[in-house]
């Protein structure tokens, strides 16, 4: 075999799977947003087919021959693009080889039937039907576990690693006790003088197409244009990006809350700037996207709550804020609406929650699936545990599952060991704008409606890299140095204090 | 090789078959609903690859053998289902085969990209634009009657055997002679009584979203239930059926006339419901969805006039249209709207064409598309041509290309020789009408709303079947009787001379 040949032929691999994906992917997001409501019958057999094609593209001699042949010789490829999508395409082989077929067949039949299950579990508050589901779901993940790295110490800890290499069960208790050893006082300082921030304005109905106007106005500042990006309604928001040129993001409205919205498509289009902006080069590749999910979640929350929660960007959106909602709003202060938007407070949803306590709801999450991989906790007793959880962490009572164990789609989904990306992302996030604040006058040009420089200053140290770089090489030449959680507990503090007046 | 065993390869190969097809009409479909725009770039691509993997996994030698055994044993097939499905199979593959891999590829992904250009040449009257895709297009189409019938003498007939076995260029012109004798005089007797039919009460506009509430119930009284069904809203009302428990339809909405939007959905979900009733034994085989694309056109024509244009069905609805549109409509009598909803007059468009007229339509696109595949006309010559056969036909002049030869998606799609399915369409409908009368009392059920009767009587006549009887068939086991076209021609005549007193 000549390299050069080899390189062609991956490369067509990749665009092969690229292609599944795509198909896939289109799949899942045409069942969240417009699909009706028996379609997963039919969905169901096309995804077990697809997938099974793709696995069969994917996991046989001839790609085992190729890959092989080129890991022996990637010290001969000159094109870093090229060594990294070997390197990356070698693991994904290996792990997915480990994966048998039949099992990865049924395991892609059981998430689709799982989401349709668990949505209308949700809609009626009925975990019991949801519950064998989800129980097969964690079987799965054990076993995954197990093929993934045959004789594994802690199960959790090799799930972990799909979403953010090298990250162990231990290195996150480290990190949520830092939080939650800061946070806890903190909530309960507040607590005290929880009226020095006044939401009493915010207590009225937000009508639903000035809401749909404002999405449309906070897409355009962030430079989402329709071209590349559109913007769907879903129960539960979220974002897939096919490729460069097609990224479609998710929100929803509830009268009752026109900043949930907001911040749903703010958070959302974090993630489809990451999404729209690699370079050209890795288009079609296993390097399109971003390096890791929290890589991900740190993009979609630096721009959800450093610039969409920052004193300068309610500032310069309060005047939208008046125009579209004058009764409400028409005489509340920029100050007043900074505040209001920030007011912190333990809750019962995780994607409302304020960002002080945001990071308690992921650290639950956290030890829950870490119990159900690795401490024998059973899914029939989740619901219970679920509850005790939020007693023990944020003080309140849980009413009802929909409001609980139910709430959030990653289980469902079969995303074990995505939570803790939230959490690390949003630290991330914290040590980037840092740095950036070092090129970049920060409040300054959010506080004028520009995120341009924003924008340009997370694709050229992040975004444009795609896959190509490691996540911790992107902290490091973001930032200049490695990961440190202190500057999470800063940037909160320093924000809460001032808010709260402590 | 045992028949029992090759019999259940079938099916697997049926059902991947189904797999691809679903997955790329949801990227067809996605592509003309909600995907941004520049998405058509990353879609070409997966297209591409995605239809050619359909194509290996159907044109190889193992299933060329395993239809040819079938075909050799197909006597000893005791199911009738299983035996047309190799029989339906067998023709497909023979078809397939013949078109070279490499071109089928390409013609998808030309497709693709020719209709993201139509769509942006009919936004800004820019033939020119569309014109080396349609080139292209019409070369395709050359060469694949070629492929599919070498030699044949008429390369319009090979295609027009895609849509309707057995049509012909001459039985064709024969049966628009027919109606045009007919249709153009009646024409003329009526413009000189077109002050019979008052449609003064709507020159006005009629608010986007009280049509939709209309679009709702309209699809209620049809039995389009959400589980299965959903609408959407396009510039090209169109209907995707992926599986008996997945039917897209769409609709537009113009604020000058909720007729147009209210009939698009009639028809559309005439489509649906053809979609949706055959037997559950069909699922996921090659005689799912229905027999032809003329008895498809038939069944939601059918529903569009000969139900929704009818003196009974106008009156059931009267009072909802009055109630949707009081200051319109508060005061308009039944037998008014009736006589509005079906003014009969020359127009531009096609799918806003009132019956009479309507086939002068069709057969202005079937002299155009015979020309252009065996008659030597030129592409680039098309828009002229179009302008002189809507001043012969229909009397009036063209204003722009986008209300001329760009308003319809058809030849962007590949369809060339579908056209006439939607006059013999209207005709089969016609002719059905009088059977289901010695079945059905239709006024007096369409007067109360109930469509269960008439669609019960179709769906055991029809639609029950998907692809299992051929046309004739159907239209022997509905009309008891050989295709006539003087059923049409005599409903056309009856009603009209009513509407007109003439």
């Amino acid at each position: 075999m000549e390299l050069k040949k080899a390189l062609e032929e991956m490369r067509l691999l990749e665009k092969r799977r690229y292609a599944y994906n795509h198909a896939i992917g289109l799949l899942s997001v045409d069942a969240m947003t417009v699909a009706p409501s028996k379609s997963y019958i039919g969905r169901g057999e096309t995804m077990g087919i697809l997938s099974g094609e793709a696995y069969d593209l994917f996991v046989n001699e001839d790609v085992g021959e190729l890959l092989g042949y080129i890991s022996e010789h990637s010290e001969e490829i000159t094109d870093r693009s090229l060594r990294r999508e070997a390197e990356v395409l070698k693991e994904e082989y290996d792990k997915i080889k480990a994966f048998p077929r039949d099992e990865y067949v049924e395991y892609s039949k059981l998430l689709n039937d799982a989401d349709a299950i668990w949505h209308s579990a949700k809609a009626d508050n009925d975990f019991a039907s949801f519950e064998p589901y989800l129980t097969r779901i964690m079987e799965f993940q054990r076993k995954m576990a197990e093929w993934y790295e045959p004789g594994t110490s802690s199960r959790y800890d090799t799930l972990l690693n799909e979403y953010e290499k090298g990250m162990t069960g231990s290195k996150l208790d480290e990190f949520f006790k830092k939080l939650s050893d800061f946070i806890t006082p903190l909530v309960k300082e507040i607590d005290s003088v929880q009226d020095r921030v006044d939401v009493s304005f915010m207590q009225t109905t937000f009508p639903t197409e000035k809401q749909r106007i404002l999405s449309e106005r906070v897409m355009a500042l962030m430079g989402l244009t329709p071209d590349v990006c559109v913007l769907g309604e879903t129960e539960h928001p979220f974002t897939e990006g096919f490729n460069k040129y097609d990224v479609r993001i998710t929100t929803k409205y509830r009268e009752k809350d026109f900043l949930d919205s907001m911040y749903s498509v703010i958070h959302e289009g974090g993630h489809a700037i990451y999404e729209l902006s690699y370079d050209d080069e890795h288009l079609y590749t296993v390097l399109a996207g971003g390096a890791s999910t929290a890589l991900h979640e740190s993009q979609s929350r630096f721009f959800e709550n450093i610039v969409g929660r920052s004193e300068a960007f309610i500032s310069y959106m309060a005047p939208t804020f008046r125009e579209l909602f004058p009764e409400a709003l028409g005489n509340v202060s920029d100050r007043a609406l900074y505040k209001a938007a920030n007011r912190s407070t333990p809750s019962l949803i995780r994607t409302e929650a304020d960002e002080l306590t945001y990071p308690l709801h992921v650290m639950i999450r956290y030890i829950l699936e870490r119990a159900l991989i690795d401490g024998g906790l059973k899914v029939k007793d989740l619901p219970g545990e679920w509850n005790g959880m939020y007693k023990k962490y944020l003080g309140i009572d849980v009413p009802d599952d929909t409001r609980g164990v139910l709430q959030d789609s990653h289980w469902s989904g079969g995303l074990v060991g995505y939570f803790p990306s939230y959490a690390l992302g949003s630290a991330y996030g914290a040590q980037m704008l840092q740095a950036m604040k070092k090129d970049v006058d920060f409040e300054g040009t959010v506080g004028r409606g520009d995120l341009a420089p924003v924008k340009t200053w997370l694709r050229e140290k992040i975004h444009r890299y795609g896959g190509l770089l490691k996540p911790e090489e992107l902290i490091q030449n973001s930032c200049g140095a490695p990961f440190d959680a202190s500057y999470y507990v800063s940037y909160l503090e320093k924000k809460y204090r001032d808010i709260y007046e402590l």
